[in-house]
């Protein structure tokens, strides 16, 4: 890389060397570890059609999918806040505080695998699990379809979703229609305009962040279009993640348990402590940060990262930089996702709510 | 009135004797009782301006009001579903089960009253108080206030909002705010186009329902522009309500109090077991019914309403014309309500939520 020339610049008194950013070379490098953004995220298995994409926000906004009637997926992955609720760890039925932190539904339809420990191999089956979690929707597969079937205009959006069928309100196609709608969830950045090679939709402190986050090591896990979300790795590769993370720990709180991650998943030995790398699209909205919700600062969340998973410390300038380029990742919520659809009435052969 | 052409019809093998309906008689009629819905609830005090209005509608989305982070308006007050959780009563902090149903926020604006028992004097009054209870949102105001000056979009937003004020971030325009949006929220239905003089926008059922509605008596309660909403009356005029709704009340539920309604806001003796005749407009959508939500059907509240407070039994066929033209009050939802806006990020100045 052809050194740029050095730059003095004279802030508040003292004196900052900094390196003026070559756009092109910088532009090359991301473009080895970084990719814009699909439209929407395909999956052969599951086509994305406009019928499918309104019943599946019909869906997702709706409360009936749960056992008490009040929470839907809306209620953990607030679209209007960045598909999150924002809070450690999520509260679901009866109020049960649930061992982790809810990511963010925007992007998700690309990553390798769903959840934290990549349990469900894509959003359609993902889809399928918190409904008839016991402290999440609490709900049964017999009677989230029963609600459905007992209401006919989802009968007739079921019909049109999946035309082929014979009996379309079934379990899994609740999983495909949500799935689907997901599947639009994509939240393109000024980060894609510059991957497109748009070199002046960053600003210099944004680019001299991405330089710092390819040089010093982000990179090697937070890559691909989700800028993370295509590969597994340990939390804590140098330093066990809870000695860094616990003063973090809000005091006052149920301690937080140690969580194997994969490893429940695989029981591979290798896979202790190893979790999803997340995709850092819309970070600045989705705090509190990592599985346990633990730490509530970007800046914390980066300085944890370089010393769990590369041993380093970070400067102030560094840290600073990162972060604004983070905040770059911040992207355009796609207007359908937030125009809400009416959701029909219940009928006399709906079953009730239970507390 | 002139008495109409008896027509035969011929149903299934027997025989139904029905009035053909004179329009214009009709018309006049409704007329006398009923008001077309308003574009907007306009208060002198609180004008509506759309800087209020955007603000309102973020705050009536934004669960950052309840201490829990969790819980907002939307959450009691779907807007999805014509602004009722269709839950018996609601649930609120920490799973708290109140003791009240949840009316709808759409057309409230124009009531004499806000609450069951009418202890708010109007929506701007009204919203500070859920934010505060401990059963429902549960924040304190100063910790409301707070949260909202930490975030520099909102204090943006209060300062456009109330233009002349030195300190516009305070509770009491967190309620002017939210009044404001909530006094645009009217769904004019069918029934407006038919009082409007469009005889037709009515079907002959509807119309019967309409006239049936008339004559046995329920305008006497229910009227004006909100087919309710605009004055008090005993539940149980004839018969005392909770012998006639016990039936109704789901088996294995825990019994649910005498509700001495009014009173508790008046201590006047003749106000026991008062409450505030509900608007009918869109009755279709917002089960259970009653201030306890003890009734699952539109036909049995029907029934419970004609003998709790007419003394009078209906006919299968006057239940169902009544209840025709209740179905033909539905309205149409104003797109606004359901374009969900963005929520600004908190940033290190908010409180965190407390579970
Ligand atoms: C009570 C809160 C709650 C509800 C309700 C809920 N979720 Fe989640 N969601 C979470 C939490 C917590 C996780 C992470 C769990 C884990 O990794 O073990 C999660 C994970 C996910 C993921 C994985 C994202 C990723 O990056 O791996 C997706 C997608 C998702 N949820 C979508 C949904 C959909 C769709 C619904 C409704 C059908 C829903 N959620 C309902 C809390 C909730
Ligand atoms: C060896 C792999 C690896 C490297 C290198 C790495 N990360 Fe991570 N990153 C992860 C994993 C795994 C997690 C999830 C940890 C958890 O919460 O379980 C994570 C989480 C994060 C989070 C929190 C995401 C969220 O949604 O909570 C941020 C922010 C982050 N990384 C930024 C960085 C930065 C900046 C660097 C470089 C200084 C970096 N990472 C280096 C693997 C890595
Ligand atoms: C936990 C559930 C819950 C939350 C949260 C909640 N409400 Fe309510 N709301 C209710 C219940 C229950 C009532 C009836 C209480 C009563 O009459 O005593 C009510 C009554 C009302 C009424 C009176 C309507 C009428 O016809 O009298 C309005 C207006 C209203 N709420 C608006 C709001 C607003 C605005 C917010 C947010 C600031 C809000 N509510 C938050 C449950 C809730
Ligand atoms: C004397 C006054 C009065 C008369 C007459 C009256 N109502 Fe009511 N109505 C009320 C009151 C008061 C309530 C609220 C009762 C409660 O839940 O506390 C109510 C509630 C209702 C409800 C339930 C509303 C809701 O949101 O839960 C319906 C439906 C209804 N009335 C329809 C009728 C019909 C139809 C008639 C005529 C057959 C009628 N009412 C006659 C006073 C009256
Ligand atoms: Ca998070
Ligand atoms: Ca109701």
């Amino acid at each position: 890389m052809r050194k740029g020339l050095l730059l003095m610049a004279v802030f508040a008194g003292f004196v900052v060397a900094k390196e003026k950013i070559d756009d092109k070379e910088l532009l090359k490098m991301a473009r080895q570890y970084f990719k814009p953004l699909p439209k929407v995220a395909e999956n052969p298995q599951n086509p994305v059609t406009p019928e499918k994409v309104k019943l599946g926000k019909m869906l997702y906004y709706d409360p009936r999918l749960s056992k008490s009637g009040l929470i839907s997926c809306n209620t953990c992955h607030n679209l209007a806040r960045y598909g999150v609720d924002n809070l450690p760890t999520s509260i679901g039925h009866r109020w049960a505080i649930g061992p982790r932190n809810a990511p963010t539904v925007y992007n998700a339809a690309i990553h390798i695998a769903q959840f934290w420990d990549g349990r469900a191999k894509d959003v359609e089956e993902q889809a399928l699990g918190p409904i008839v979690n016991p402290i999440e929707m609490a709900n049964t597969e017999e009677n989230a379809v029963k609600t459905l079937k007992s209401i006919p205009e989802y009968v007739e959006l079921f019909k049109k979703a999946f035309p082929n069928e014979k009996d379309p309100v079934k379990y899994e196609n609740i999983g495909k229609a949500i799935g689907a709608f997901e599947r639009t969830l994509m939240t393109p950045s000024r980060f894609d305009e510059f991957l497109k090679g748009n070199t002046k939709a960053l600003t210099e402190q944004e680019k001299r962040g991405l330089k710092t986050f390819i040089e010093v090591g982000c990179v090697a896990c937070h890559n691909g279009p989700g800028v993370g979300g295509n590969m597994f790795a340990k939390f804590g590769m140098i330093t066990e993640y809870w000695k860094v993370t616990y003063p973090y720990v809000l005091v006052g709180k149920p301690a937080i348990k140690v969580d194997f991650g994969r490893f429940g998943v695989t029981k591979k030995e290798e896979d202790m402590f190893v979790f999803k790398v997340p995709s850092l699209r819309n970070i600045e909205h989705t705090y509190p940060y990592f599985h346990d919700g633990s730490v509530w600062s970007l800046e914390d969340a980066v300085r944890i990262m370089a010393k769990t998973q590369l041993g380093k410390e970070l400067t102030d300038q560094q840290v600073k930089d990162i972060v604004a380029f983070l905040k770059a990742l911040t992207g355009k919520i796609p207007k359908h996702a937030l125009e809400v659809p009416e959701l029909p009435p219940s009928t006399d052969k709906t079953p009730k709510p239970e507390l």
